[in-house]
C-alpha cells in the first residue's frame, strides 16, 4: 500500500466486503483477484479457498475499500476477470451486528437445584433481607457496583444527528462493549423515546438504584447541559455526559503534551475552539479550570463576544468566560498569531493556508469526525503538532482514552458525582502516559490500546474521592 | 440422612457455610467433624483439607442448615471438639453475591482498530443510518432482538414485602441469570424508584425501544394489574407479569397432568383458590380460559361472592367471574366436596384434617414460599395429588418451567404482545412433556432441569404468532 493510494482513497475496515467467488481452476487467478482488487484502490485483508471443484474455486475474498460506491466498483472489476463470477458480496459491519454486539452472562453456576437455591429463591432472598437492613451496602453485594447506564435519547448520535432511540442502539451497544473491553464495566443501552428534557431527568432518576453510573451520550446540546446539570444534582450516583467531558479530558491531555512538544504553556496560549456545541462548552471550561487564559470560542455567529446581543442563552454564557482580548469576526479573523486551533465543529471550514496566519509552532486539533475541519495531509504542511479524531493519522484524540477509566474509578471509590478536579487529573493521568523519551509531534498521545491506559486513568480519579467507609454486612459469621 | 432428621430440620443450600477449621493431626478429627455436623441436623456437602503443618490441620467444611441459628449452633457444636478451633465462617450465599450476579460481555472483537472501526464508529454509523432508515430491522441488527427487561419498583420482593428498587436487585439479577441460563435470554434489571403507576407505566414507555420485551416482576397487586394492562396498551413489544402469567401456566400445567393422574375432567372438577392477589387471579382467569366451570376463590373476606359488597374492585372482578355455586363462609366451608386446592397465600392456613373433606381422589397445591399452606409432609397423608413450591418434595410448581421459553418463543416470533391462547399453549406444551409412562402422582411436572422445556415452550409460543415479514436491509450487496 503506498501512500499515494492511500491519499487517493482512504479505505476503512467500515466498509469491508467479503466476496464469494467463483473462479476457475487457473492457478494464475488467484494472483489476478489480488491485483483487481489492489488496481481498484481496495486493501485485501483476507483470501480463502473455500471449496475446489475439479472445474472451479470457490474463493473468500475480503477487502476493504473508502465507501459503498467504491465496494460496487471492485465488486464489478474482480466480474471483469475472464471465468470469474461474484456470487454473493456480505457487507462484514452489518453481518457484524446481527443479533446484537452485547450479552448478559450469569456470573455464578446454574447447574444444580443448590445452585438455585442459593442465586435465586430462597437464598437471594436473605442478600435482599439484608440490603434492605443496610442499603449503604448495595454495591458491594450488587451489579450496581460494576453498571454504567449508557443513556441517550438519539438525538446527536456521531455525524447523523437526531436519528431517534432505536437507531442509536448500535452505538450505545458498541460503547457498553468498549466500557467491558477497556474498563470491565457492565453497561448496558439505555435508549429513551422521548426528547423532553423533564421526562429524561424524571427517568433516568427512577432507573438509576440498579446503576452505580450514568454516562450520557449523544444527547443534542444545549438540552444536554441542563440534562446533566439537573441529573447530577438530584443522583447520588456520577453522571458523565461523555461527549462533553470525555473528549474535554483527551484534548486537555493532548494539548499539554502538544504545548511540551512546541515549549509553550497552556496558560499562555492563545487558543481558537471552533464550535461552541457540548464538546466545545466542555473543551473551553476544562481548559480555563486547567490554567488556559486567552481561549475564544468560533460558532455560527463568528468570534463568540459578550457584547454580542444576538447570542442564544449556551452561547452568552461561553462569551463571559472567554475572548479576554475582545475580539470578533470570522475564524480567520481569530487565527491571526495564536498558539492553537480546536476544532469540534464541521467539515472543510478551516482553509489550510489560514494556518500559516498562526503564531510559529502552532498545534491544529481538527476533531470533526468522520470529516475534519481540515484536510489532516494538508494540514500537515502547515502545522507543528496535528491531532484528529481519524485512526489513520498520528495522534487520535478517542474518547476511549478516558472515558473506560473514568468510569473505572469512579466505580471504584464509589464516588457519588463527578468534579473538575477529576477532569483536569484524569487529563494529567492520560498526558504522563507519554514519558519524555517518547514524545514527539507525531505521538502527543498514546494509542487506545495502550494497556496501562485504563488503570492510570483509574488511579488519578480514585485518589480524588475520600475512601468509602468499611462494609456494614459481614461475609463472615452464619447469619445475615 | 435420614428422614427423621430431614423433617425435624430441612437443611437448604440457602444457608450454607464454610467453616475453615483448624484442628490437631489425629487422623480421627475428620471423622469426628462429620459426625458432629450430622448430630446437629446439619449436611456435610464438602470437606477439604486445605493445609497441613506438623502440629495442626486446615480443614474448610461445608455444610447447610437451616437457618441462621442452626448454623451457629453447628459451628459451636463443631467448636465442642477438643483441639478444634473454628477460625472463620463464611456464608457461601453472601460470598456468591459478592459483585453482582450477572455481566455484560461483548459478542465482537475489539483487538485491533480494525474492529473498532466495524463495532464502534465510523462503521457502526452505516448500522445506525440503515436503521434510521428501516426501523422495521431493529431487532435483527441490535440486541433489541434478544433482550429482556426485567423491571420491578421492589414493592412485592419473594416473601419480604415491600423492601425497595435497590434491595430488589439481587432478586432481579437471579431472574437475569436464569433468563440466560434456561433461554439464552438477554434480561436486564431495571430498579424502580418509585410505586406511582403512572410513573412506572411512562417509564418504562421511555426505556422500551432498547428492549424486545418486558417482565414484570414483584410488583404488588393490586396496582401490577393496572401497569400491565397499561403497558401493554401502549407498547409494541410483549409484556408479561411473571408473578401472575407464569404462576398460572405452570399450574395449569400441573393440574391438567394431576386431573390425568386421577382420572377427573378440568371442565368438571370443583376448584378452590386460596388467594385472590397477582397470582390467585392469574391462575382463576387462566384456568377458566382453559375450560374450567367451577372455580371458588377464598381469601381475606372468605369465599369471593359477587353479592358481598364490602369486596375491593380487584376481588369483585374474580368474584364476577367466579363462585358459580355462590359459596359463602370459610376455607373449610368451600373445601367441602371439591377435587383441587390451589394456595398462593399464606402459610398453615389449611389444616390437614379438612383435606379429608375434599372429595375422594383429591388433589393439593400448597404454593404460598417458603412456607407452604400446609405442611407437605402431612398433606401427603391425606390427598393423592400434592404440589408445593418446595424443591425437597416431588412437583415442585417453579416459575423457571414457563418465563424462560415463554419469552424464548415472544422473541423469536417478534411478537409484539402476550395471548391467552399464548398462556394456554404454553401450559400444554409443559404438561406434555410428562409422557403417559412416566406420569405419576409424584410426577406430575417435569424438573426445571428438563432440557427440552424451554424450547418445547418457545414453539408453543411461536405457533401462536403470524410469521415475522421478510428483513429489509440486505446482509449482502455491498452498500446499506
Amino acid at each position: 500500500m503506498t501512500e499515494s493510494i492511500q491519499r487517493a482513497r482512504a479505505t476503512t475496515a467500515s466498509y469491508s466486503i467479503t466476496m464469494r467467488i467463483h473462479a476457475g481452476t487457473d492457478p494464475a487467478v488467484i494472483g489476478a483477484l489480488a491485483v483487481k482488487v489492489a488496481d481498484g484502490g481496495g486493501i485485501t485483508t483476507a483470501l480463502d479457498i473455500v471449496d475446489s471443484h475439479p472445474d472451479r474455486l470457490v474463493i473468500d475474498l475480503t477487502c476493504s475499500a473508502s465507501d459503498a460506491d467504491h465496494a460496487n466498483e471492485i465488486v464489478d472489476a474482480v466480474e471483469s476477470l475472464d471465468g470469474v463470477r461474484v456470487h454473493k458480496v456480505s457487507d462484514r459491519v452489518f453481518l457484524l451486528h446481527l443479533g446484537g454486539k452485547i450479552s448478559v452472562e450469569s456470573k455464578v453456576p446454574l447447574k444444580t437445584r443448590q445452585d438455585l437455591a442459593m442465586a435465586y429463591t430462597p437464598g437471594v432472598g436473605r442478600v435482599s433481607q439484608a440490603l434492605a437492613d443496610h442499603p449503604e451496602d448495595v454495591s458491594r453485594l450488587t451489579i450496581k457496583g460494576n453498571s454504567v447506564a449508557v443513556v441517550t435519547d438519539g438525538t446527536a448520535v456521531l455525524g447523523l444527528g437526531n436519528i431517534g432511540p432505536q437507531a442509536a442502539l448500535p452505538v450505545m451497544e458498541g460503547k457498553a462493549a468498549l466500557f467491558k473491553r477497556f474498563a470491565d464495566i457492565d453497561a448496558w443501552p439505555i435508549c429513551l423515546d422521548t426528547t423532553d428534557i423533564d421526562e429524561i431527568v424524571r427517568t433516568v432518576e427512577l432507573i438509576a438504584p440498579g446503576f452505580g453510573g450514568i454516562n450520557l451520550e449523544d444527547i443534542s446540546a444545549p438540552r444536554c447541559f441542563e440534562i446533566e446539570a439537573r441529573l447530577r444534582e438530584r443522583l447520588s450516583i456520577p453522571v458523565f455526559h461523555d461527549d462533553q467531558h470525555g473528549t474535554a479530558i483527551v484534548v486537555l491531555a493532548a494539548l499539554k503534551n502538544a504545548l511540551r512538544c512546541v515549549d509553550k504553556k497552556l496558560t499562555e496560549a492563545s487558543i481558537i475552539v471552533s464550535g461552541g456545541g457540548a464538546a466545545g462548552s466542555a473543551i473551553v471550561q476544562l481548559l480555563l479550570a486547567a490554567g488556559a487564559v486567552d481561549v475564544t470560542v468560533y460558532d455560527r455567529p463568528g468570534l463568540l463576544n459578550k457584547d454580542d446581543e444576538t447570542l442564544t442563552p449556551a452561547w452568552r454564557a461561553l462569551a463571559e468566560k472567554t475572548n479576554p482580548r475582545g475580539l470578533t469576526g470570522t475564524l480567520r479573523d481569530g487565527l491571526q498569531g495564536a498558539d492553537v486551533f480546536i476544532g469540534v465543529s464541521a467539515p472543510n471550514i478551516l482553509k489550510p493556508e489560514w494556518i500559516e496566519e498562526m503564531a510559529p509552532e502552532r498545534i491544529v486539533f481538527a476533531l470533526a469526525n468522520p470529516d475534519p475541519e481540515v484536510d489532516i495531509y494538508e494540514a500537515t504542511q502547515h502545522a507543528t503538532v496535528i491531532a484528529s479524531g481519524r485512526s489513520d493519522y498520528p495522534n487520535q484524540i478517542n474518547n476511549v482514552l478516558a472515558f473506560p477509566g473514568v468510569f473505572r474509578g469512579l466505580l471504584d471509590a464509589r464516588a457519588t458525582d463527578v468534579t473538575t478536579e477529576m477532569l483536569i487529573k484524569a487529563a494529567d493521568a492520560i498526558a504522563s502516559v507519554v514519558t519524555d523519551e517518547q514524545l514527539n509531534p507525531n505521538y502527543i498521545i498514546p494509542s487506545v490500546f495502550h494497556p496501562d491506559m485504563s488503570k492510570t486513568v483509574a488511579r488519578a480519579i480514585v485518589d480524588c474521592v475520600p475512601k468509602a467507609p468499611a462494609p456494614s454486612i459481614p461475609m463472615t459469621g452464619a447469619g445475615s
